[in-house]
């Protein structure tokens, strides 16, 4: 094959017409959920400032990023999510803003990773945030946004479920063992968050490492196994009741009433059925804080397909401000392949509503008609070759399969007629009705 | 202030909501046009390989680009424009596409430019592109599809026009100086381009420089001059007429008919009167082989609302198999300047339809009658404050301004009643009758 390469790059995806109308599709039900809960749409730069990124998620995060020297020696990068962002720009108006500010949006966000199934360099993803709001409500009507917005594709309770999982409860736990600075808790989370993918070895290995103690870390790997099969506010009681080194009952109860206080919001939202309590869920991102949440298709292995939580503290880190948040995103990668699967995309749409063909000394009246239906909103096409005769653009037109073929023939014109022609009907109409005719 | 800086980066914008309403009002015009004209949507990454733009423009291109090696050390780019990107997705399938292939977009573009009025670094454009056909009556649809865009905002005969030139024009008026050569053409045609913005002596020098002759110099400046004022086909054939090196008057009169036919056309289409012939524009970008066509606001001095026209010789040159194509961008930085300016874009519609206000003693039925409501379409928000008694989320809710204030009280409550106040009415209704009354 001549010339230019014909494939995008690795990792990015071209659309065509069937694949953009499924795009635009997730993105037009996403929106229209989104306006349901009274979220309001914002965007911001694709390109932004290398240190938003940092800042937030450490060094590391470069490894991960399309990042990159401007002309103007800035070190840039494109946006590997949306949340930095989003801080930015609600931290310019922070004095200003109406608390709560609930803000979704609808983004292309890009990393560097190695592509594979359900990753890609380049994705799109719905971001809602709730700012300003501590109470577990507001928890809540996030989890019920992200459920009715897989329902509206017509996924159903057998398509998927969510894990509701909660950082605090994890650091008590730790706290059970004696963990309480910041970085071994950071540690640990880490070591829970990798768990289900490691072997007990591996595990317990890295536990000895980070208790200095042996017995200590097979303890812990024991409880904790206990503690991550735990499914009700009961069973996790009893886990941090028979837990070894003691544990804090009061800050347990506290935080269980808080937990207690969400899935009453869930089941008075009319999705507690959706959700399944599952600590296994620990969120790998550090700056979560509180309740966190995955959405995962039944019986599937892989990506999550969205995810979110609260995280209080990132505001004051980032604009000196403290605020409390909580968000969640859903990518369109993992959701296109399972509403492929499930076929729950809308039939091909593409078909025009009208093919107008004509004897060319009607051009102009042809025209005239293709323009006076496209102002009243229907879909029109007609021959660009000023060469073809009827014969010719009547064997196109079909070939189109538009809703209508529209014949405009000299006599037929004379009698300020047309004829007009759909799957199951054929008639002769007044050319100045046919707007009126196709309304109906 | 604290923390991170608060502001984009230089060029690029934040779409708060009543920003983002604006955008995506002017998106949801351009695709709701588009189709119309039975065009389809597409879209391709925004990070493409280098070579891709370079291949097209040449390596001057590198200079207007956000242009890195990524960490596989491939040479990528942030795509300034759409078409090259449109000829290597159209370039996968020209066997099998239908023809002619109608394709638009919407879509993110970037330049490294300094960031100016009406330009920026990031922005917007909708493209659309007829590929397959060399008739001009591709170019008159195209044209009258570029119209009816901007007359879908509300935008009038008053308000811009379109300017209709012809690079073949132009290639034939520099054959009658003699300049055959490609190179010699292309650097008179980036001569012609930016006269207007040129004194007549620097323009003076250049020719002479080109000519090497600065008597033909002169007379050259002189007589295009006069070419330039022509606005009608019979002032353009005296200006050729006229010119005293000997012009190809058959070639001419034979491009005239063509020009004639895509006039014709255009008035068939009944959007004549906004377009102007007019020599002067050239357009910049060296691919363009026929009509080529701008769109300005009238009176207004600035950058073009929207340009395109023919380019039949790219398909080969990128993907090496000659395809007509022809073309067109419109931007959203000078469009929406003019539609703030001219008061066109839709009174904010941001309210959400409902408040609902309860007892806390009610907040499972209120949740329950909010989820049920935006199931059926309505936006919807209550207080996620769980302390907040009545009085304190009506003062609330009232501040928001929603359409209506739905108010369950316990005593409503049991009697399966609401309160629903609107602009202008207040009254009670049975809470299961509520979707019903509101969707009247």
């Amino acid at each position: 094959m001549k010339g230019i390469e014909r494939e995008p790059l690795p990792g990015f995806r071209d659309f065509e017409p069937a694949d953009c109308a499924q795009r635009n599709f997730i993105f037009n039900q996403w929106r229209s959920v989104a306006h349901t809960f009274g979220y309001e749409e914002f965007d911001g730069p694709i390109v932004e400032a290398l240190v938003l990124f940092t800042q937030k998620s450490g060094p590391e995060i470069v490894e991960q990023l399309f990042a990159f020297q401007d002309k103007g020696e800035r070190a840039i990068a494109l946006r590997p999510e949306m949340t930095p962002s989003l801080v930015r720009m609600v931290g310019k108006r922070l004095a200003t803003l109406k608390r709560p500010t609930k803000w979704f949006n609808i983004t292309e966000q890009f990393r560097y990773e190695r592509p594979q199934k359900g990753r890609l360099r380049s994705f799109y993803q719905f971001n809602a945030d709730i700012i300003g709001e501590s109470s577990s409500a507001a928890d809540a009507e996030l989890i019920a946004l992200a459920i009715a917005t897989f329902q509206k594709f017509g996924l159903k309770k057998e398509h998927f479920h969510v894990r509701l999982s909660d950082r605090q409860l994890w650091v008590l736990w730790l706290k059970a063992f004696g963990v309480n600075q910041e970085q071994e808790v950071g540690a640990l989370l880490g070591i829970l968050d990798k768990w289900e993918r490691r072997s007990p070895e591996s595990i317990q290995e890295d536990l000895t490492a980070s208790f200095k103690d042996s017995t200590k870390a097979t303890l812990f790997l024991n409880t904790t196994e206990v503690l991550r099969k735990a499914r009700t506010l009961d069973a996790i009681r009893e886990c941090f009741h028979n837990c070894q080194p003691s544990s804090d009952m009061e800050a347990l109860e506290q935080r269980l009433s808080e937990l207690k206080v969400l899935l009453q919001e869930l089941e008075s939202l009319g999705v507690r059925d959706w959700v399944t309590l599952d600590l296994t869920i620990v969120r790998g991102l550090a700056y979560y804080t509180g309740f966190v949440f995955e959405v995962f298709g039944n019986g599937d292995q892989g990506r999550a397909l969205a995810g979110g939580g609260r995280y209080d503290h990132l505001f004051e880190k980032l604009v000196g401000q403290p605020m409390p948040a909580v968000g969640f995103a859903a990518g369109d990668v993992t959701l296109t392949d399972l509403l492929r699967k499930q076929t729950l995309f809308p039939p091909d749409q593409s078909a025009v509503d009208c093919y107008v063909v004509f004897e060319q000394t009607e051009r102009q009246r042809a025209l005239l008609l293709a323009q006076q239906l496209r102002a009243a909103g229907f879909s029109v096409l007609y021959s660009l070759d000023l060469q073809k005769d009827l014969g010719k653009q009547q064997k196109k037109a079909y070939a189109d399969d538009p809703h209508y073929v529209i014949t405009l023939t000299h006599e037929l014109v004379s009698q300020a007629k047309a004829q007009i022609k759909g799957a199951e009907s054929e008639q002769i109409v007044d050319l100045k009705s046919l707007p009126e005719y196709l309304k109906q």
